[in-house]
């Protein structure tokens, strides 16, 4: 948040505000037909594609906490959020709205650097912010966020459609943005009271990146479709490996068992864990907010898939009756719970 | 709020929260292929019609207060406010997305009534709930609504149409809803520490009924289209008849003159505003939430727009230059202003 002007919001008033804040945003989509400034955005549909439709709200103090959390950042990450959706649908992101609920503590400043976040974000990944409003809110900042893709109807990727022995994959490192947030929340604590804080981070920059300021998988839906591979199911990570997983499989009507020794954790993500007593294992299966992929592909793409070089395979689809299970070097068999820790059975 | 039973929220837990608030929506809608359960909503868009999306948030102590809003009324009255902006582009709602903030000290079975009046409203319009998530939220209950409609290119009517000479006219009467709000307030006050409080409300049910559950004007439209009248410019009354004839005239370009003795104000509305000693002038030009429409068309419509019965004409486009007045009956002009009281020139 910039220290140098203190603007109170009260002196814009609120068309003033929202004039200010989207002023500067330019349209890359030819379907966006109508931005910011009506009743509604029209927008057109690409011929013969079908529209997809996400929505997401970011509350201060569950969500986010601004006392470590940039602005910039925080723009950015929940345009991640609503972009990883339609990812996670095998779909192509167009437009967005966002609608903010400020309490006055906030200067017009700090919502500066907020939409430059997302006018970042925007512009990287080519959609255009069609609406939203700006209202008081009692107490913190809450972000809506609603994101408009589309796709051709046999393109679309569900999450109904995983079958027995499909190959499960996932796109990179579990468990890296809640080892980020441990650390933040770890350095806020410790320096609470401390005059001039200096966090100390050295050496888990990748986590604080991971929990910061996450990059939706954009390259993986390419590389998919160079490789013409079509996922069976899809979703993407937010709410940690176990419980995103559980979702396809209740969708599915299936099981699955996945592998301990598979299972992908970059090395500052198991050192940090270690350092604060924490079972990497545990982050990586819980920890949400990865914001990557996770899809099934059957079995007879297993070279396809390999070939793309950004994907682990970390186990497969089995029965419905089986359950979810990871299974460990032993061949014990943990139980994959939606929270929490897992139950040795 | 139901008090015959309280299941808490932490009991069912997110995603068994959702499936039972939205397990009972039918689908209206041939273009809803897919409803909530996955990433995204998946909309097909009638052929050759454009899409519509409007979004809007509520918050608790902002915008609502729980001790005198029915959770019914409340999910009522966000679809109607959801469905008054897509009316006002002249189009035709079809789905809608409700995320909601919800803090711990509400029951299930608030929720469940909140539900209830969404879904209510879902089928008295025919429009689908396709998708919406709930997060805790740290203090008061946050409502944000995504609304999706469609419509032919040609029938869709901007605010930036409106061309000098044009009438203005409003759906019904003004500043019931503000009104409605000003005696539950009261009563508020008035009764907040009576153990058995019992309201005095008699004699204005219909300046409750314009705040606590307005009903968007789907009537207006129809009629507006049989009539065969396409307005030039369009905007849903919220913040008040100044604000918002002046959002018209800020996106056309022009002027407006309004005139004192055809502003139709209910005698509900000017009784209570006499009884508050609040001026009912004021109540009408700056008394929002009335979800009335207010709309432009050329001169040589008078007729049609007279014989729809539906409408008043309360005055007419100018030039720019002009300015935007109320004018009195003996002909002083007071300058309209977006909010607060008007001003004597």
């Amino acid at each position: 948040m910039s220290q140098k002007q203190r603007t109170e919001i009260a002196t814009l008033g609120q068309f003033g505000l929202i004039d200010l804040l989207t002023r500067d945003f330019p349209i890359h989509n030819k379907s966006t037909l109508k931005s910011v400034g009506d009743d509604c955005a029209v927008l057109a549909q690409p011929r013969g594609e079908q529209m997809l439709l996400s929505t997401d709200s970011f509350y201060e103090g569950v969500d986010f906490d601004l006392t470590y959390f940039p602005l910039k950042h925080l723009g950015y990450k929940v345009v991640t959020a609503g972009v990883s959706d339609i990812l996670a649908m095998n779909a192509t992101p167009s437009q967005i709205t966002v609608s903010l609920g400020v309490s006055a503590k906030l200067p017009v400043e700090a919502l500066q650097d907020l939409y430059e976040g997302i006018k970042f974000a925007c512009n990287e990944y080519c959609i255009d912010l069609v609406g939203g409003d700006t209202r008081a809110s009692m107490t913190g900042l809450v972000i809506s966020v609603t994101t408009v893709g589309h796709a051709k109807k046999t393109e679309i990727v569900y999450r109904d459609g995983a079958r027995k022995n499909d190959l499960i994959c996932i796109t990179n490192n579990l468990g890296a943005a809640y080892m980020g947030l441990q650390l933040l929340e770890r350095e806020r604590r410790v320096l609470k009271d401390v005059e001039h804080p200096e966090p100390q981070f050295k050496g888990y920059e990748y986590l604080l990146e991971k929990y910061l300021k996450p990059r939706p998988r954009v390259d993986i839906i390419d590389a998919l479709r160079e490789e013409q591979i079509k996922p069976t199911a899809m979703i993407d990570l937010t709410d940690g490996l176990a419980s995103d997983l559980m979702q396809i499989c209740k969708s599915s009507k299936c099981g699955a068992r996945i592998y301990l020794e598979r299972m992908p954790i970059a090395r500052q993500t198991s050192d940090l864990a270690e350092e604060m007593h924490i079972d990497p294992v545990v982050a990586g299966l819980n920890g949400g907010e990865d914001y990557e992929l996770l899809f099934t592909v059957p079995l007879s793409m297993q070279e396809q898939v390999m070939r793309m070089g950004l994907v682990d395979v970390i186990g497969h689809i089995t029965d419905e009756k089986t359950g979810c299970y990871l299974v460990t070097p032993d061949g014990g068999e943990i139980k994959l719970k939606a929270q929490g820790f897992p139950e040795k059975e």
